[in-house]
Formats: structure tokens, sequence, C-alpha cells
């Protein structure tokens, strides 16, 4: 289907209906855009994150993993620009008691007539804009008075800059180097939604590539590449990506360059990952405010505070991505079937096991057995549960790419079915072949057939 | 060596350098027991959550993963209890301007005297002990006035609690039945300590089994040994584990019967996971507080509130508890080598390829051709710097259980030789065979030589 077709709310509705996204707190009416990962959900998120961390860790010789704390010390934040600098202006309605970002009227609603923007109508009374901290603050200790006002991190790259030093020494490295980190991350935004898109608490996916000052630009131009080509590796259309390089009067204020890469979303094109040139802000600025000199010494005595390159996606952004992709309706046999058409590394299931008839015992007998097989390697599924036509049908709904089948030959012939979830087409491989060719399956490289 | 000849000190000596832990915030002079993981940590404690995750729902039909906020709705502590009974009592010294636990002045020193306990001495001026709430609060919403005060949340399990009911209707389940979930909590201790035992930041594996009522004492002996076994499967020596079932006015206020694992620590016998029995304690308060009824009704109109068995590890602490069980000193033709012998599934790199010698054009083209081959599939290292037994030393210290050297035979017959971590047996095999020796390798079950 195409993409301006598909609504957010299918997705939504696939998500809940089939257990990977539930709204956070239900039963407590919510909280505002957060919401809890079920089954399927997490096993696709870990699956995002395990193919990110490969892909930067693995498959290189060049980057490390690190995992720091979501509470640093709260020096980091003020080196960082963060205490001063991370806010939003927003302003007050004095008539509606409501409140907005003063940068953004133009897509909030006015609490008296929604159909308007704050600030169309006369009855709106605006204050002048305040700029406010995003950063969720907590104290360490025990007690207000006496405890240490601390911050939960907003992104996960200021715990790299503070162990730069560390790795640099420890994994004996020369730039160009990278350090990679995966974690949760927290921003009080006043206007969360759409779903994963935008939520107060969030996963990143953060690497920093700290370069060699002269050989930035290459860089730069080197991940931005290198990233488009991990999302479309795992199945995401070329046709719904594009780079968007920020204006100089967007850039943040470390940056020197920035470029977005822009998913077609349903609610239209917006940022799945931003990369930026972070230039040598970081590491000079912890540099000053630590008394640690942050830089690379060489071999000959060179010395220079290396430039940062950093691709920074979310995790949860990305799996929307991934599943919004994947969202696929069609038409079978006159019968309608939705089918996410994931990635089999991303998929959460990788294979179903299915007894052609539940109460024949020889059946479920083979059908166990190669499901302890098959298990022993990869996340399958054993389902012996209605007809065959609706265990597939719940099979492509969860994105599975595989089903094995054992019906009335295996028991003459020892072969079983595989069912591919694209194409629908059917073919009989040997039961003892069906774990190598599972495994197989899983490392050839993969293309879904995708409209457009 | 043995477990009392092993003090913390070494453990995180090893840790610092070879670049598994460091203490968190370092160059801003860290933040009193927070950590960062580097990469052989990060991969380390993923392989332990991966086979906790794998043990818990890969390998059984009858659990399901969950992965909910940090922050939850506030009334889920209310009635959870934690808002009103999840506190510390504390008592402050007038005298010398400390804190203490009311509950362990034993253990804490005297801020004055350092040999003496507070109280012990005249100077002393204690005051009433005061319960002082161990989770940490944050605001949601961009102005403390009107922000909604909620915490952080400082167990998992509650997010399970709440979603009981989305799971038990869409994962098609009936008692017995599991949800299992890994995160970050935060307990606002006041007194942290002893490398990652204790630590305000923690992330924890923790898994609600839902029974019936009637079923509740077995289940609870069940999962005390499967968890033990665990633990065992993947290195732990039983010798240094034991269960030690707590008194009744030990337990929780949620608990009918809690038993701990306990782990020979090098601080002595210590928690290493609770197994509680939780009784319907919390679907019951759930069900209460949010007026959504959390019980289990069977076809046939049975209708109950299902018992809860939890075992609760903490990954932090699981990880420290392999590292301390696989640390060993040894001698080795006349040198000490010191060697963590980490089950191959949990330790981070699981293979080493190394060309003999690094300039030797040949060999490395070999070895890299083989280390290409072998990363397909597991995390390798490609090590060429420095004298052989210098490089497998470096792998003994971070625990890869096998390594592989390119040298003048490679050239002549396409073998390579595979060395042992635990045993430095070496022999060789066919260079094409080392991917599926390596499969299996990790496969098999595994048992190391460790003394007592």
């Amino acid at each position: 289907m195409t993409a301006d077709a598909l609504t957010m709310d299918k997705i939504v509705s696939l998500a809940r209906r089939r257990g990977f996204v539930f709204p956070s707190s239900e039963i407590y009416g919510g909280l505002g855009s957060a919401y809890d990962y079920g089954h399927y959900g997490v096993l696709a998120k870990n699956n995002v994150k395990a193919r990110w961390l490969e892909a930067m860790t693995q498959e290189r010789d060049d980057i490390v993993a690190l995992d720091s704390a979501i509470i640093l010390n709260p020096r980091v934040w003020e080196a960082s620009g963060h205490v001063a600098g991370f806010t939003d202006p927003l302003v007050d309605c004095r008539t509606c008691k409501l409140r907005f970002r003063a940068d953004d009227l133009a897509s909030a609603q006015c609490g008296r007539k929604p159909s308007k923007h704050p600030g169309e109508t006369e009855e709106c009374d605006l204050t002048e804009p305040r700029r406010f901290n995003l950063m969720f603050e907590t104290h360490l200790g025990p007690m207000h008075e006496t405890a240490d006002k601390v911050y939960l991190r907003p992104e996960t790259a200021q715990g790299i800059f503070v162990n730069f030093k560390n790795v640099l020494q420890l994994a004996r490295r020369t730039p160009p180097f990278g350090i990679a980190q995966i974690g949760k991350s927290f921003r009080n935004e006043i206007t969360p939604g759409n779903f994963l898109f935008r939520t107060r608490e969030f996963e990143q996916m953060e690497m920093e590539y700290f370069v060699p000052p002269d050989e930035a630009d290459r860089w730069y131009a080197y991940w931005i590449e290198e990233r488009l080509g991990w999302y479309t590796r795992y199945g995401i259309r070329p046709g719904h990506l594009r780079v968007r390089e920020h204006d100089a009067d967007e850039l943040s204020h470390y940056s020197k360059a920035t470029s977005d890469i822009e998913y077609l979303f349903p609610i239209g094109w917006s940022e799945l990952e931003g990369i930026a040139n972070r230039g040598d802000f970081d590491l000079t600025q912890h540099s000053e405010h630590s008394g640690t000199k942050l830089e690379y010494v060489g071999p000959d005595g060179e010395r220079y505070t290396p430039h940062v390159i950093e691709p920074a996606g979310g995790v949860d952004r990305a799996l929307l991505a991934f599943l919004v992709d994947a969202y696929d309706e069609e038409v079978v046999a006159e019968r309608e079937r939705v089918v996410l058409r994931l990635h089999p590394r991303i998929a959460p299931v990788k294979a179903a096991v299915l007894p052609l008839i539940a109460k024949d015992e020889q059946m479920v007998s083979r059908a166990r057995s190669l499901y302890e097989d098959l298990r022993r390697r990869h996340v399958v599924e054993y389902d012996d549960g209605g007809a065959i036509g609706r265990r597939y049908r719940r099979q492509d709904e969860i994105g599975t790419p595989f089903a094995f089948t054992i019906d009335e030959q295996t028991l003459e012939d020892d072969t079983v079915t595989v069912r591919d979830r694209d194409s629908l087409a059917q073919k009989r491989i040997s039961i003892d072949s069906a774990r190598a060719w599972m495994d197989d399956a899983l490392e050839r490289p993969w293309n879904t057939p995708k409209a457009g």
C-alpha cells in the first residue's frame, strides 16, 4: 500500500492488537504519550538494537561499545550547555490556561476555539515567552534539602564524551575511532505525540566518531551514507528515505553541520536520525570544566582535539519506521490480509511451526521435535490453535517470515512445507535440513517485494 | 583461587584495567557508586541479559516478554504500597552531621571515631529514626508548580502487574504463565557500595509467574531450583551458591515467603537473586486502585486471582558474580596469568584470531579472512599487536575462550591452532572448519575446570 494511504491509527491498532505496544499504565488512564512494549515489541526492539550494535561494533574494527549511567554528575550538563541552553520557549494563555511552545504556535490548538491557533482569536491572552529546561530533575540522597540536584540524561552522547579518555587509553585507539551507546534518555517535552515518534522517555542509539579535524567533512558525508545504508539493508524502501541538511539558523549551538535522515512517516516526512558534525565543542567544553585534557596525543608527540561526527538515532522511532514500512494490506484468494513485511533479522519471530491437524499425535510429535530443534538457535513459535489459514494470518500480522507446516506427507517422506510470508510460495524441504535452511535464510541478503 | 583469597579490589582493578567497568563521570570526580560499562562490560552484560531472556522465553512456551516504561502513572506506586511503605528508617547524628540507617547501625561508622559504630561513643547524639522514601521523584510537565509528581520505578515488577490483563487477553494464556522483563530501576539508597553489588541505578531481570492459588507453593519451590540451575549452567560453582529462606519478620509486606539465592561474593554470602511468593497481593491492590478487575476467567466460568511467584535478579549483580566466579590466577610456565574462566556464552569475545607474525603478509591475509568469516556470526577480535604470549594473556584476562592462531603451517596445510583458554591445550583444525567448530563449541554444554 502507498505511504499516504497508511494512517498512524492502523499501525497503533495493529501494535495494540498483536501485543507489540500498549499505552503505558493503561489501567490507570495512561500517562500522556508513554508506552509499554509487549512480547513482540520487545523482540523486535531488541533486534533493532542488536542490528545497530552489530553494524557499529561486530562488523567493524574501529568502534567500541559503552553503556554509561542515566544519572551523571550534574557538572556534565553544565559543561555540555544543557543546564543553560536545553530549553523550549513557552507561552501561557491567560484565558484558556493552556501552555504552548512559542516557536510552534501554528501547530497548537487554542483551548477555547480548537479550530484556531493560539493568538488567532481576540480571546487569547498570551504571556511573553519564557524558557523552560527540558531536563527532568531529581535529587540524589535521602532528603531534598541537603541532596544534590541531578538530571536524567536528555541524551546518551555526553556519557560518551566524559569516557573519551578511558576508551582512548584502554582500547589502544587512534582517530578515527568511535564509541557507540544504546540507552534510555528523557526529555520533558510539552508536546509529545504521534505514537512512538515523540515520547518523554525514549531509547537512543548514538555513536560518537572521533576524527582528525581536517577529516571531519569527509567522515560527516561517510556517516550519512552509512546510516542510510543500514536502514535500507534492513528493509526500508529507499524511496521512503531522504536527507535534509539543516539551514545555518537551525543548527544546535554545538553543531557545525547537521543532516537529518527523514522517513516518510504517515505524519509526513519527519526526522528518523540526525547526523551532526559537532566539531570539537564537546571535548573542549569537558576539558575546560573538568580540568582533564581530552585530546589525542600521537606517538610522535602530535596532539589535537578530535572533531566528532555523531549519527544519533532513536530505537523507538526506528522501530516505528520499520513497522510502518513493513505494513501492507492485500487481498489473497478473495480475503484481505494484513502483513508485516519485516526483514527477517528485524522480525520478532523467525519461523512458526504448525502441525496441520492439531489432534494428529504423529504430526504433533514431529512438529514439536522440529520446534525444539529450531528454537535452540532462533525465536520460533509453535502454534496448533485453529484452522491453518487463521494461524498463517496471525503469523503474517506479526511479520514471521517463514512457516513450517507438518502434514500427512511429512509422515510419509520426512518433508515439511516452508511457506514464504511475502510471496506465499510453498515448497517442500527435508525436515532434517530445516535448521540449516533457517540459518542460511537469516544470513543471506534479503529483499522484500514492496511497492514503490 | 579460593573465594576468600579473592578481594573485591582485584575484580574492580581488572574491570577497570580491561575496560569492563569505569567509575561513572570519573573526570568530574564520580558520582557515589555509579558506574559506566566499557566495551567488554557492555558485551558481557548483554550476554547475561540475552541468556536470561532466552531461558525465560525462547526455551519455554509459557513466558512472554515485556518492557514497560520507567516512569509510570504515580497511582501505580500508591497501589503497590511503595509511596507509603518503601522507606528506610534514618537517624542523624547531631555531632558529626552524618546520616545512618537506623536498622543497620552496626555496619555504619561514626563520623568522628571511624573505629566505632554510631551510638557507641558519648560524642554521638542521634535523632529519633525518621522514615525516608527510597523512590526518586521527578516532575512531568514543564513547570514544577503545576506538574505531576512522578517516580522513577524502584522495581520493574509493577510494570508487569499493570499489564497483566493486556497479556492475558492477547497471549491467549492460562495460568501458569509468566511475564518477563529486563530494565533499569532506581533506588535512592543511603548506603550504596561494594562496586556493582549495590548501586542507586541498576538493571533488573524480573519475571512474574501467575499460577492457580493452590499451586503457589509448588511453583515457588520450582523457581528456586530453576534459577539455581541457570546460574550453574552458565558457570557459577554450585558450592558458591546457597538458598536462604527469609524468616517471618524479614518478609516484605507483600510476601508470603521469600528465599534468597546467595552467592559467595568477596564480601561474604550475599543476595544474588530473590524468589518471592507474592500471593495475590499485587493483582488485588491494582484491581482495587484501578477499578479494573485483574483476574483469570476460565472457559467454564471459573474465576480467580492468580498468585504470583517472582524470581527477581539483578543484571549488574549477576555479572559481578560471573566475574568473581570466573576470576583466577595461576602460574603457567613460571609466569603468572590472570584468567577469566567465563562460560563461552557469557564471555564478551568468543574467539581471537591471531596471525603469529604480524608482518607476514600471507599470515595476515589468512587471518583477516578467517576473522571476516567468524564475525559474520560471532563477536571475535583480530589482534596483531605484540608477542603472541602477550596477546594470549590479554585474551585470558577478558575471558576469550578460544584463540585461533595462523602460523607457518597454516600456509602449508590450511590448518590453524585452536587454543583453549582454560586447559591451554592447543590442537590443529582445518581453517575451513573453524566456523562450524565455533558454532558447535558455543552450543554444547560446557564445564570449566574450576577449583572448589
